[in-house]
């Protein structure tokens, strides 16, 4: 039985719409240059604002992936 | 008047949709076997990954109920 | 170039909704009496259960402003 | 020799006179269906307030015991 | 039904009596100016020491108060 | 496709031997009562001194197992 | 003797020479229109970047101040 | 005018009466051998529990103390 | 004299055999495509269970390596 | 209006000067693989000694930039 | 009965072997000068790397003994 | 090859200068009395305030050095 390896990066997505959006949106572009994605985690949340209310929401997280050859 | 005692309980709820929806789900059961819930914390957000895509998001939340008698 | 300073309040917005939905009241009520609202910091994540379901999502944010004059 | 192995379970005690107070409330509950119990650590001090005083102390702790067989 | 919106304030109460006293101190002062006080964290628990005796507790506090209009 | 829901649990376990050793008896205590064990997160590594030697690893862990019905 | 209460209020300061001059800003702006200030503590430290070089140091701070009457 | 430099050591008091008291026990025990002692901070508030009920409080505290010649 | 600068990744190293081991395997994947590694921390420990007994130890890792050139 | 993705790097500045000249350091050496870098937060600060004197001071820092295609 | 004061030095022992060795070590060496040495808690695990190698594991833990006279 | 052990200190460092002489002077006085000091570690950085002014710089490091006998 193989022991994998797996990196972990840390992404902020942003997103005028969700907490879940900016996820979505990190994670999609993470997985454009980069395969077996595996897991993530929410390490931070905020958001800038605009004329008083919420222009992006900010959402940081680790992206875990396979990095065995 | 009675001073309270209340017990919390650690569970992770998980869902396709949404974060709200994870935690949705696992106040859900507790609820089956646990009466009086009166509170919960959001612990940790993760999710597991598929395909490049969200599976599921993995949210970790603490629930408090009384336990007096 | 001018060096701005600013201040952080830390507010818990409630809804019945969502988590986005509590950030929104809280930043709202902000916008009534502050100016130049800049960012936001998701700081805790709680909620209130009745009758076995949640009652209120409790989101406490820090919320930064420039304070320059 | 034998190796024990312990479980910690969460209680949130509350009382209107002290933090000792609401510890002892606590552990007082637990003792009433849990044997062995071994040692404490206090997690988190809160309190309700009331026409502008303290109604209650809210006390969270840990209590391990020994689960054995 | 009614999403209230709270702000939190942090305070540091002084007593050279106990830590109880010292937050009483500090709810005190903060109802002199604040309607609707309604809970409490304790963030940190310090002391002054003179002549090789405790001479202040100093335990530091956010206090939320509803600050809907 | 089916969200499970987990519960977790936090356990103490002792050796006199290693780490993992400590992990593997919380781990078999667990597994006698509970089926679905899922994963653990070690959380605190102590120990026990006596005759300046050590006695007793303690690592306290969190058990996640599979909660649904 | 006196039991002296404190408020604490988190201040972000700005400069583009050094952590400490960003602190001073965050002070001096304190200081206009608030009396008796007492101690502050670093909270957090980042900066901006412009064309690959430090634009800002962005330094928050707690201020701690005397509030008796 | 003089820069102190001042040092901070560990301590663990233990009282079966109350947590204040457990912390004057570690003051007492450091001023015996410690001269100018200046402020303590609480680091970690347990006890143990001997037949249901509290044994002794255990409060670790950081005593700091000038160390100028 | 020079001043180097150094790179932290992020990896999770498995084993079925031991902490350390799952910490080599890492090492050990990193020094195939980096020169120059220099130190690690060890940030999360956990693992996976299968039939009731640890299948992977788990260990996340910070790898540091120089990057001047 | 498009929801940016930025990706975070953690490095290590030293220098023998100051905490600031560290970073500086850090980013210097970013810029000349890393385009669009925006942000920088201080994670850790240490130091070496030679001789009972500063030899290195040795900053952690995340360093953020636009990873948008 | 009497209510004991215990003290904490930091120490990091360093092992080529595990983890545990490295524990071992700074026990060991704790135990050359001071008596009754009662627990220990790890605070921090690292290491030095050398070709590619872990070189040294560089475990940190807290030592505590009784200081009563 | 010999496995070394080194004690950690905790020292606060004071300075109307900056942090960096702060921590110099804690330094400075800690090479008095100790040998082999390897390395240091930022744990707070804090000041004292007096006419709206920064009076002190307080920064609080742990210091290591070997104990080797």
């Amino acid at each position: 039985m193989k022991d994998h390896v797996y990196k972990l990066i840390e992404l902020t997505g942003t997103s005028s719409a969700s907490i879940e959006d900016a996820v979505v949106k990190a994670i999609r572009r993470a997985n454009k240059t980069i395969q077996h994605l595996c897991w993530f985690q929410v390490i931070d949340t905020r958001g800038s604002l605009r004329k008083g209310k919420i222009h992006h929401w900010q959402v940081t997280i680790k992206v875990g992936f396979a990095v065995d050859n």
